[in-house]
């Protein structure tokens, strides 16, 4: 298992972190399998997406600030409920 | 594959199975791999959450209800479309 | 690794394709194991529903429809917005 960090720099943005999987996979050897990547942070998903517009990034991630408002009147004291829900 | 029952007690809950599914992996004596775990039920799903503070789930459950309410003029007639949404 | 070709009639539609996959596990012989299933389209994804009432898929993608529009201002200029978020 290969573990690398990942910072954001703000609590709602995409992190292109393909570079870093290919690099790990090129580095197994491994010709043919299953690469599987996990976040375990709870606030954090994975997607999959070419990136060939940006504009896709920030449609997906208006989108998301609509069904799961940053701000909504959650109890979660930390005050990230909507991370977590979208997460 | 290991199997075991989870019941619910209501039709949008959260069951925690950390415990069982621990008591799995230690018991399999694997000590690096990929535990996968999978729900048959469809309308069941799988989340993960640290489970620090109680309010993380119920925020998570009134979000999910307010985005697929659990009656809404849905067709099918078990009544549990919004539970095969959510899942 | 096995690879097939899904067809899709309409922009957002649900395509049964488990005799597909029930066919490379059987040819696979493998009796027990996971069979991982991946959709390398980023505007398609995979649900698993017993489909024993065809009410269920409309209710889950007229609810999907609801919670991100097909129109809804997106900036992605392929129009397929709505696609790529529901995936």
């Amino acid at each position: 298992m290969e573990q690398f960090d990942v910072r954001t720099p703000s609590h709602a943005c995409m992190v292109d972190i393909t570079d870093r999987v290919s690099r790990v996979v090129a580095d197994s050897g491994i010709e043919e399998g299953i690469c599987y990547v996990f976040v375990p942070h709870t606030t954090a998903g994975l997607t999959i997406n070419e990136n060939a517009d940006q504009t896709v990034q920030s449609d997906i991630l208006n989108r998301l600030d609509k069904i799961v408002p940053w701000r909504d009147g959650y109890e979660h004291a930390e005050g990230n409920s909507a991370a977590h829900i979208k997460a």
